[in-house]
């Protein structure tokens, strides 16, 4: 077995690939399959099968429910959120609302989450009632990022320490709830799914930070999309919001004026660029993706797995993409 | 321990009241409350506690946690499906999508399915199991019933056999999975669940007949709302789907017509009458009253018990609100 992101996504996409829907109302779960198909990452249920797999060094097929689990309440919470956000596209696709409508959006969501749930609960055995309370404690805190995130927008005013206290709520729980659930299914001790867990935070962050950086200061060619879709949409990423912390005059003057899209961008980013925010912006993305590594150091795990979490919480805060 | 709707509604409305919501993001939990608060007739729990009292003649406390579960459950249906139905009031008062606009509804509810997860492991101990796999089934046939419903109002023809169906899930099942949480808490024997079960589908059945029958053929006066609103709202139900079964040329012409409300209520019925549709569908819901008798008439309970559960499927098929 290779210790590789290739090797744990293809149990995933496998699984996924199985799941076996009800049959009485075929059109609830056409969004459901549309939207695993459309891929992404499988990040979250990478993450459980590996830490499963570093763990217990048995087949990682043992933990694809609690992972697949994972990847639906993921892709639960994406549906719901595009609807909220009134996206258009997810993935290069429209958006299950825009294809099917928002009342198919909200119920094939509804269903989505009870199946994640069904998931959870396949072949857990005697860890059960562990991994129900994680998960539900995990989605929990999701909803309360999702909140917080949507409360930010109607505000003036966004302190840095709250901005990431709704990233850690609305992105990093559930990464580190993922490592959580294989550390479960692995029958790990205590210390050692805590070290697992704070290193999914740490690693939610600096994926997040380097998302902040990226959409402001990435290289569109690799990028993939248009540079500057968060300062048009006045997303409240690290970059703005510490921004107007430091240039509570200069910032929403500009934001106010009526320019067009290249100008404005090109102004807000003179703004970051006086306070040296690009730089800072990426040196905290490293910062936390060393803080990850740091989580899980000591565990006694082989080289080849913890080569592939440190190499994992590296990318995090390095990729272009 | 007098064996009462009442008794058991107090213990549900204590608890209800005793929920203890997370903190971080209070405004997630606001619509939750509200929902909550606007009562009903707590049906749902008050079976779950019914069952495990008749089953075992310990406290019905010792099963509260599972029961409040159904009644969140319950009420985050209602609170999406007012949504997607785009309702205005529920129980008299703004509905939630109305009050805090549909962003809101659809995170609280999601966050109250989450809720009811919590509270269904709550005190589940070994039932863990057995519970998780009851409930999530029966989650996934009530959305699968809401999608049949809408469905429903876009197709011209619909059979009675679906429509029962329909009700079915997007009814029934939550009263039956109720009295099975009851039953598993109770380590009841699977031929006791079943019956319990059974007679829940029965009594689920029995209230939307006499729900259908009141809108229609029920006092105002007594029934607190306005009578033909489902007429108005060429709302499927089954006294509209056997009248278009059986008429299947006049009652289309009626409903294409620029009657005005009163005058459209009265040649609607007129059809119903025509065809004896008020009669057949009490005599429906007295009939599956009586079924649902007969599925517990067998089981070795206390006649108290008995008497309970007889009387609570009689009102179903004989109230007048």
């Amino acid at each position: 077995m290779a210790f590789s992101l290739e090797y744990f996504s293809e149990i995933v996409d496998d699984a996924i690939s199985a799941i076996d829907y009800p049959k009485t109302a075929p059109r609830l779960f056409d969004p459901i399959k549309y939207t695993l198909q459309s891929g992404g990452k499988r990040l979250r249920p990478v993450l459980a099968l590996a830490v499963f797999s570093a763990l217990t060094h048995r087949p990682a097929e043992e933990a694809v429910n609690q992972a697949i689990a994972v990847e639906l309440f993921h892709n639960f919470t994406l549906l719901h959120d595009d609807l909220m956000d009134n996206a258009d596209l997810r993935r290069g696709r429209p958006t299950v609302h825009r294809k099917w409508g928002a009342n198919t959006a909200i119920l094939s969501g509804d269903a989505m989450l009870t199946l994640s749930s069904m998931y959870l609960a396949k072949g857990a055995g005697s860890h059960l009632a562990k991994l129900d309370e994680s998960f539900n404690q995990t989605a929990m805190e999701v909803y309360e990022g999702q909140q917080l995130d949507m409360e930010f927008e109607n505000r003036d005013k966004v302190s840095v320490a709250e901005y990431m206290e709704m990233i850690r709520l609305k992105t990093s729980v559930l990464l580190a709830g993922a490592c959580r659930l294989g550390a479960i299914m692995a029958d790990a001790e205590q210390a050692t799914a805590d070290a697992f867990y704070k290193y999914g935070l740490a690693l939610g962050l600096a994926f997040q930070m380097r998302d902040d950086w990226l959409d402001t200061y990435g290289d569109p060619a690799v990028f993939g999309k248009a540079i500057g879709g968060d300062i048009l949409n006045r997303k409240k990423t690290w970059l703005l919001i510490t921004a107007l912390n430091e240039s509570p005059e200069e910032l929403p003057a500009i934001l106010a004026e009526d320019l067009d899209d290249d100008e404005m961008i090109r102004q807000v980013r003179d703004v970051y660029d006086s306070l040296n925010l690009g730089d800072r912006c990426e040196k905290l993305a490293l910062q936390y993706s060393e803080d990850a590594r740091k989580c899980i150091a000591d565990l006694k795990i082989d080289v080849e797995a913890l080569n592939f979490f440190n190499k994992l919480a590296e990318e995090a805060s390095r990729r272009n993409h």
